[in-house]
């Protein structure tokens, strides 16, 4: 976990973030960057490529984790639990950067090419998420679009979880992300009390019983 | 529906995915475009504003009539099939264009400034059928979970229809890729027997007569 560490790169980013908040991203320079984290351009230089990978730098970290947690979830879950159990598996990550992941989406909602670029990132790992699938025996287009809900139900997830005062969890707000997309993509709207068409098996198999 | 009839704009179209397919997006330059059109460069420029244009002058057309499509869905639909019924709409106006879609499809694939260009596409798409679903009356975050959900199916259908040899319609396509986008987002897996549990309510009630 060394690359979640505060330090030279912990204290640049503090420093580019809190910059490109005040300034803009566009108008911010490396040298103010350094020069606030009491560090030099060189040491900027040894940490990131430049100015937009402070903002991205996680990507191929966030990736592998969830990879990994995709490939050890129980071989009977569901490809979208699956990805659901690899998500909530971020949430001790997250918690630590709440105020970060806040500062940094906003800097990312003021400027359409960050935009893209994060846009881009999801995609990445949409397809890297559907290809762990696929090595779980999940076919196509199955693995596809259990990857693409799982990036859906996360950046709704992720938004709520930044804009709560409250103190939720972030994998509690995994959870209900994926509670209301069953809900969307079912037969039935709105949904008819408790047990949905598409709620858990528990639920339907109350129905039949009931039935 | 104008925006759809072939005259200089399909002459130059067809010319230009035909050279970007044979020498590359990047090789080949307005002026070969507008000659294999039998055409002028002015011409070529009264319909786009540049090279790239030509995949993607379609895209405010398409949004348009999905957006339309979506707030004329019966009230008791479903987000997610209110999107897919705007999407089915889609069916006949891609039939005209299998081979120029598959063209261009392959043209994207091969350069990653255009797959960009055609992520930011469907992001806005997606972002236009939220808030066409938030017009009918979906909250947050059902309309943006079921537009996602939306451009997943629509995503996987597109390029199903795209690779399929047997002439299967889109539509068909579409309903195909929802129906596994519901197998996929349940919580059984695999989905047992015929009638899954997240398959349409019709199907659970067979279920349940069965058992």
């Amino acid at each position: 976990m060394s690359r979640w560490e505060p330090n030279a790169r912990g204290r640049l980013e503090q420093a580019a973030l809190a910059l490109y908040g005040e300034r803009g991203f566009e108008k911010t320079t490396v040298a103010e960057i350094a020069a606030r984290a009491g560090l030099t351009e060189r040491t900027f230089f040894r940490h990131f490529a430049d100015k937009r990978e402070v903002l991205f730098w996680g990507a191929g970290a966030l990736q592998e984790l969830l990879v990994g947690a995709v490939a050890s979830a129980p071989d009977a879950a569901a490809p979208i639990e699956a990805v659901v159990a690899a998500l909530e598996t971020t949430g001790a990550i997250f918690e630590q950067r709440r105020e970060l992941a806040r500062q940094r989406q906003s800097i990312i909602a003021a400027n359409t090419e960050l935009q893209e670029r994060e846009l881009i990132k999801l995609a990445t790992l949409a397809s890297a998420l559907a290809g762990a699938l696929r090595r779980r025996g999940v076919g196509e287009p199955d693995a596809r679009l259990a990857a693409e809900a799982g990036i859906a139900v996360f950046r709704v997830a992720f938004d709520r979880w930044i804009a709560d005062a409250n103190g939720q969890d972030f994998p509690q707000f995994v959870r209900e992300a994926l509670d209301r997309l069953r809900a969307v993509t079912g037969g039935a709207w709105p949904p008819v009390g408790v047990a949905s068409p598409t709620a858990e098996p528990a639920a339907v198999t109350t129905a039949v019983r009931a039935g």
